[in-house]
């Protein structure tokens, strides 16, 4: 019997190559959002579908299947080893049972209907992208068959962003955020305490939002040596290595707090990347166990830190200075209840912390009914603009501002939003034991010094990897299993007093 | 037997993924230079050297072999397909002889070679750089006895880049030159008409020298739908697709010249790569038979044109708006004077056209040594201090304007400095025949006007790919076989007028 050193440092060297190309891919991606020219966009289209069936190719070989197998049961791993074969193994079994032509046709199909997204959405055009929609959830919905599944085919979507959820362990979860947060909204609607954000109306300059977002960043502690801040049309966090964990983020001239909390968003999702296990690097334990506590640090950083009244505190000055004259009538209590207005709107990513998940639910039903196919793509906008007006009582005034708002369907990420409202959950848990484990964090956070929370987060969350689940990192840091319960509170509790009845 | 158009298809396809693997390792290296955060570098050279030896193993499987040799020889393949099958085949037989362990480790050394060159470039210690030229050069001579060569393993390694040059080709050619050009820089040092440049010496602001070189990139012909301008240390061209070709510059903030001649240098390039034929992309014949026809692209735009009276007699009102009040005093004639001011100096790519061939000899002369190992790396840096003061004069005062300014032999790329001095010569090979097709030219060039040349490039050399060789298009674009002399009566007749005596 080979002895396992030996067998291990071939496995490692194995997927370390297939991580290689898998970053390779995030590179060829991020390019295209950031800085590729229009007309590389078909050469692109390719370039993707090549690698993407090459490394398919290469981690299904049978090379893989012979280390894992030779692993799996080994007694003489270490814990994070045995990991290591573990989360390989399942990465692995699943990836086995969908063959390469159709990895490739996604890809190639994926470049394809995102290019053709950014002109129906800059057209607002919901037919010119409908056949892309189509073949996405076409191939998508071929794609659960291969990875098979108990209830619905979106479940086998679904456990790749989240594993082991489904449908219908969230529709319960979904039903309780939908009826407290849909009071919560119309006691709010009914408030007489309305903030007034009339002085956000003003031309913010671009460089100095962008500054400031770097400084925050900065004290945020994520490491621009290991990472760098562009833009992009839709805001995302992407790895090529723990050591080179990008950002982007987007500019509104006429509103300085879409970039900030754009921003501190990423920079939550940067945090965790640059935290993973560097001794796991080209491994499958340096990543989240899944995409809801990977949201969990975006929007604990974003609402529950970057929205709170302490970080405006802190940041007023530094604002006043960046932008002369434009805030001096501003206090940081107006900036902090301006950042908090509660108004169902269109756009989820720039929804409040109220009416978020509410943009989740409707898409998650969208999305389920598409992959299930009681609904076909053409019906999107209608069921769109009417659950708009259920919902969120907000009629839409056209696609942009409606279905196409989101890249997510475009690039066949079925499955994906309902790790949003997940996030939300996860971080308001974490949030819950931060202030009993850190008393003076808001005065943290009042300073700009953000070390004691973060070392808290990389103790707690990031330095596990996928070491272990989601649950079972909400658990030993909490205590608890995962629940909403923390989120509803910590939102009642908020907006009870930004708006008293 | 199977027929030739499905043999062909299936070339196409195999070629095609191996190119999109090339433009992925071209992104790698683009963003490398541009873009990535220092951190980052360690996880790129690993990356870079999991494509490198991907894209060796894809390319040299069993499978090219068969269909090559199956389609070599068949006649019913179109003159197109014909040269395809022919360069393809050449490409493969230079690959197979290089193992697939030597193409990984030369890229990983060569991404660290070029991280400590940027160290020690900056801290001018060529002491740091010194073991990773070493290993370059060691690798380098590796490469070579696998290659093959009759006379100098220098010339298995100059053939990838001037396909059938050798040293002693080379020799008598730079023998030519350096006495022809030496006779020029005395009889220039003792004119007593030198240009005052001293109006150059401000601080020309970065961001108007930006615009400007884009919108004489724009004049050009420079697609920026289909590629794009960055900054790097060293200037490059780099091509993802016949239609996404991106050039990156530098800026002086003390000398806007410097800006100016980098871009319309790398925008010749590129003007060559949007130019290669469309429908044959993603094959060999997407591509420039050599470097040196390359340079000719470059500096036929940079020196012919965009050193012109002409040209300057354009640009000049733009530049005023552009630097408002700091050019008032200076006329088109003072500009161009001072754009072609000679003067023996430290930094090649800063040379003036009578001194730049001189660099590029110093340079063959110390790599031909390193690679026929007469000399050690250890050696480069008096060797070139020496030369320096024969050739050119000069004292070199430390390593970062001596034997570290140019990135090529941390790339490990030998044998590409000689293709720098052969562009010069098809450059002016190829503008005397301009001249004579195109008698308006230099109206053209005065109007901001370049399609007309562009036109004629594109027809006698851009369009042809591959399917020619350097020699081939330069004779059946001039009449005459590669020859240095038009270049020497190209300058000896220029700069006669410049530098009366």
């Amino acid at each position: 019997m080979t002895d396992s050193s030996s067998l291990y440092a071939q496995l490692l060297e194995k997927i370390g190559e297939v991580a290689d190309i898998r970053h390779a891919l995030a590179l060829l991606q991020w390019d295209q959002e950031v800085f590729m020219p229009p007309k590389g966009a078909h050469a692109r289209g390719l370039q993707l579908a090549t690698l993407s069936g090459l490394e398919h190719r290469l981690f299904t070989d049978v090379e893989t299947r012979r280390l894992i197998d030779a692993l799996r049961g080994r007694t003489d791993l270490s814990p994070e080893q045995t990991a290591l074969v573990r989360e390989t193994a399942h990465d692995l079994d699943r990836a086995v049972r969908i063959p390469e032509s159709l990895v490739r046709l996604f890809a190639e199909a994926q470049s394809r209907a995102y290019e053709e997204w950014v002109e129906a959405r800059r057209a607002s055009d919901f037919r010119r992208f409908q056949p892309h929609l189509k073949t996405m959830v076409d191939l998508s919905r071929e794609k659960a068959e291969y990875l098979g599944y108990a209830e619905s085919p979106y479940d086998a979507l679904l456990d790749e962003y989240e594993r082991g959820m489904t449908a219908s362990k969230l529709r319960p979860i979904f039903d309780t955020l939908a009826a407290r947060q849909s009071v919560l909204v119309a006691r709010i609607a009914e408030s007489t305490h309305h903030p007034d954000a009339s002085w956000l109306d003003q031309e913010w300059n671009e460089h100095a939002q962008i500054q400031f977002c770097e400084e925050v960043l900065r004290d945020m502690g994520y490491d621009f040596e290991a990472g760098r801040q562009d833009k992009s049309v839709h805001p995302f966090t992407t790895t090529f290595d723990v050591q080179d964990v990008r950002i982007t983020t987007r500019v509104n001239p006429r509103d300085f707090l879409s970039a900030l909390s754009s921003s501190v968003h990423e920079g939550g999702h940067a945090l965790y990347e640059q935290g993973l296990p560097l001794e796991f690097r080209r491994t499958a334990l340096a990543d989240a166990p899944s995409l809801g506590l990977h949201e969990s640090q975006s929007r604990l950083w974003e609402n529950i830190i970057g929205r709170s009244h302490p970080f405006f505190r802190r940041y007023l000055p530094r604002l006043r200075e960046l932008f002369p004259g434009q805030l001096d009538q501003v206090t940081s209590a107006e900036m902090y209840r301006a950042a908090n207005r509660v108004a169902p709107s269109l756009i989820r990513v720039d929804a409040d912390e109220c009416t978020y998940n509410l943009h989740v639910i409707l898409r998650f039903e969208i999305e389920t009914a598409l992959i299930e196919g009681s609904i076909r793509p053409e019906h999107v906008p209608e069921l769109w603009n009417s659950k708009m007006r259920v919902y969120l009582g907000v009629d839409v005034p056209d696609d942009a501002h409606g279905c196409l708002q989101d890249i997510h369907w475009a690039h066949g990420s079925f499955g994906y939003f309902p790790t949003y409202a997940l996030g939300n959950l996860y971080a308001a848990q974490l949030m819950e034991q931060v202030k009993k484990d850190l008393p003076n964090v808001w005065g943290g956070v009042e300073r700009g010094a953000f070390a004691e929370l973060l070392v808290w987060l990389r103790d707690r969350v990031h330095r596990h990897g996928r070491m272990k689940n989601s649950a079972e990192i909400i658990e030993a840091a909490t205590g608890l299993p995962p629940s909403p319960e923390p989120f509803l509170r910590y939102l009642e509790e908020k907006y009870a007093v930004l708006y008293p009845v």
